[in-house]
């Protein structure tokens, strides 16, 4: 089985985070590649990044995904991902979705901790998009700055566990999901300094897409999720015009 | 008062249309201009095509948003809606929100009817997006297919009729709101033939930048759509770039 | 145009408050009338007290409706609004939904700020029969005495710029929505002490029904919102029993 | 235990169907009075002739309720319900709110079924204001005109029995509840032609307000219940007047 | 008319006090036995204790029904109610419902106050099962340990007291509702200490089944209630192998 | 890794096809052991069936926990589920619960399908518990009788092909969740008479059991799924009676 990681971020450390954390839990058989966006910004953050990464995914798909099984987008938010869903075949699960749908097996309400603020507002959306609401009993986030996203989690560390902690005790969290590519690999860090389940996004998206590949699902010929007619474009890919005017291949 | 109307599809025939309805319902001293989107498709149906256009929406509001007091996003659905909200300082209101806001002051529950199936489930993320899944009857489209997107209004209006009569029979629907650029003006057409009030979307969206922009409210610097930090881009249109990195002025 | 706004409390300062703010965003060839009610309390602050100026509102309109394109009822909480909106033709908008539909174009969650502990249970259900519970982030109220109903927001402005800053640190608020006729005008006074939009919502009120006016709406003939079939009725004013009746004109 | 029962409607006859129903299940000790409004329509169906009959219960509890332990609101919609719990001391139940906490007791989701479609907009807001939406399968109206309100029932008897049939087996509703009080007492003579629990509203409600005086609960101090603040008032009945200024005893 | 309370800890001095508490409510006429569970835990607070205790009132009730009009199962949380309400044709109450039904009568939100921290999760899924979530304000627990569960009220009456207080002053609680059965009898102690009504829920449960069995519902033969088709069974006891056979009477 | 499948139905013929289903889908490096419940009924279809279903996968888990990594409920509807995630510290995961999660990340709703009407207000309360109403489109069951319980798909392939197609094309169903034992292994037979992606609910909790086993969780010390204190208990099984005294190991 080939799955492709997709970081919609434009960082390649981020990647190779991701790409750590990932491995740990790859089933004998499944080969990952990765690939980081050549379009965007360095850390998506907020509603009007998503839109450019969530384009930025489309590309890398349209270029892509014939040689794959599987797909991930590696941004907690998931930028793009309905949108993909929609437009190419092969099962692509979101960070953010297969972290707080694996986190539902483990308890009754997950708290979501991530390193700054900007993030939140963007993380909420993505929770309702999910119909989460009931089930994610706070976004937490820490407040001050940061030297450097590729490495925040380890200037953070203490802060993060607090916070994670302070969640659990005054939200009623049952299980924590470590948010944000930044993140990637922290939970096996701090695992045992907190008293309840912890997810690691990279990690249960791998085990989600290696789980529906097995499922071996059809392309969706009806319902909401149905590639759309083919059309025109003007100004996309030329791979992405390809995809949307049905002339790929 | 100067007010942009942002058609995302890259169709002139469908500005045109916004702008003739539009105008019918301006205040005195309200200026309204009109822009087509040269990035896209011809008409915006489906969530992989709303993102190609929200990020249209951002450029075209990159360049140009210093040169008005509000803007509106002229395509049912509101590509990019929370993005520009947040990038942007100038009130900005799409077409779908304010067609249900208006909605909901008509009556309890409103119908959402269209002349395309294909656009039923973005349609669907879109009332979730405003949180008006309780208030929204049911989203009628017609199943057939239609000659041109910019004539069909008048090929399909008795259609129309009737299936705006089956949702406010069967749905209990209490407000129409036709949806869709194509369906701009279709409102005052049809008004008389049906037993409830009748919301065309683009003057719906006219009337709500006007109010809005009367209130005069600042520029978010708090809350969840207060403008994001400066970031560093690759790829984006120099304007984009440009206010993403606050180095727009 | 010409609209009516109803002031359901007998204070005719309050009145004039209203006015005074309402006047300052009128379009053009909008006439606005007000009207004070003859039964009822000062000020409507309970369920008890709106069930009384709710029949005001009915006995009111049921004089004057048939001068008037639209109508406004003017006390936040909007008493006899659903009541009046199926007994009469033109468009009723009430100040509280008129300031809420307003606030949700300018954000995602607001907060409704007032002067008084005594009316935060009946706002809750003025936000709950508008389907608005997500969209609050929190009704927060002030709980001291004041002096004068007429000019409490001189009296405790300072208090009232507080309370909204906590309810945007704390409760997450990207728009203030200022409840109550005695807050009229009280939005364009504090705008720049506030870091998010603020609304005004005598002012929210005129620039809706304005834009429901100018959509030429059909009184409904079908639907939760047509007229009801006549009755007779005992010891009601004149002109609500024939209204009732079916026998005005 | 003295329990008043108000109809709320002008129909004297209905006053005697509903105590004919009520007198059949009134616990030993149980005295019930009833008493016919003297201001209103004579059967209550919508939103505006409910704002009248919810000044009328106010101005019977005015003048009665210190003579009583409990009082019963008996048009099912439960006009004046809110108020009349924030402004007086003694237990008051609506008819509806008994008779649907009632059903929730038989079964997962009940129906309220009713004779005439007028009545369906205001169930509906009656079953919202009381959180009842997910455990309200359907209200069910007949749809043709009925001869007299007060003998509506055994006119239509065996097109609410099928009525009551399609809803058990369409919208899957495990208990009946028989709405209006033009349909008292029609609960014992349908019970053997329905397969699941049918519930008679009157009966619903003697039972739950004899047990809420059971429970011998203090009128509230706190809470959003709290009695109003005392007021001045104009133009409302001498004891109705009086309970809002405090100055009744 | 006969009941038969069941308590599914198996600690006889709490049925000592559910009965003490009940008895204080019963309606002339009304009989009221008591049966403590045989099998299980002495005092039931987490979800697969009420696994357990759910499977003895199932075997209780297969052993008893047919000498009783209606039963209660007196732990709150209600383990085993919708299976028994399935099973058995007479009326059962679980202590919870009516607690929460009740206090829906008295206010708008209650809250759920007990002694030990453990059954809060317990507590939330029942209010869940309920459909009771947007009506309930909190539930909340002392959190220190206890000496026994016979005389906990005793012991912590001040402590429950200023909880309650508590609820009211920052959740927003118009009503109280004292759960788990040790607090039976405890709501009469504590009336008069606290501003809002209370609700003792042996005695709700009481005045909930005698109303119930005074409205004489049939036992559902259709919708989701209605007794499943005979099915045979292994190593139950034999009364619960019987019913479920369709083999006892 | 080692896991366990639970089938609490006492049927071995069901646990043959659970097994022969999920082991098509086993990681290399997962051993797969089965064991079927020696109490209660041969298929739990119901409320009450589950109560004592529930009761035998504790009895199981409690005697057989300590040699699995982890653990499947291997009746949809996932009796014991809740219970069990409490008592016990390895991972356990309902295949309801599994095919649900799994679903969602195919489309946008899902709906169940299952060869048994009575089934239905089981499922439906199995849904609410995940809290998965919003994504659920629809339960859809097939009301004749059937002669095996263990060749049922055999008997209703084409009836429950047509059942599905159904809800895709009426309940706008992006997504089938075939659910049931009895209908372990029918995805793969009719995955290509289907439009859309379809669940097999054993496979999909093999996935998700193994994603969450290498997602390496601790057993949580905290919150609400915590392991209870110690309790005495009377009349369990030897194991179930240690395991809730902690007196296992």
């Amino acid at each position: 089985m080939k799955i492709l990681l997709i970081n919609p971020n434009t960082t390649p450390q981020l990647t190779d985070r991701l790409m750590a954390s990932a491995r740990q839990v790859l089933a004998a058989g499944t080969e990952l590649d990765a690939v980081t966006a050549e379009r965007g910004v360095p850390y998506i953050s907020t509603r009007s990044e998503a839109v450019v990464g969530g384009a930025s995914v489309l590309e890398i798909l349209a270029e892509r995904h014939q040689d794959y099984d599987g797909a991930i987008i590696a941004a907690f938010g998931d930028p793009g991902l309905g949108a993909a869903r929609e437009l190419f075949d092969l099962p692509v699960v979101g960070m953010a979705e297969a972290g707080m749908h694996s986190a539902c097996m483990l308890g009754g309400r997950f708290s979501i901790v991530t390193f700054a603020q900007a993030l939140e507002p963007w993380y909420a959306e993505c929770v309702r998009w999910n119909h989460m609401e009931s089930r994610c009993a706070a976004i937490r986030t820490l407040d001050g700055v940061f030297r450097s996203i590729s490495d925040v989690q380890e200037e953070k560390a203490d802060l993060l566990v607090e916070l994670a902690m302070k969640s659990i005790r005054e939200d009623g969290a049952d299980v924590i999901v470590l948010a944000g590519a930044p993140l990637a690999g922290f939970a096996s860090i701090v695992r045992d300094r907190l008293p309840v389940p912890v997810v690691d996004c990279p990690q249960a998206a791998v085990k989600q897409v290696e789980g529906l590949v097995a499922l071996n699902p059809v392309g969706p010929k009806e319902g909401s999720f149905r590639r759309p007619s083919p059309k025109e474009s003007i100004g996309l890919s030329a791979a992405l015009g390809a995809r949307i005017a049905h002339s790929d291949h």
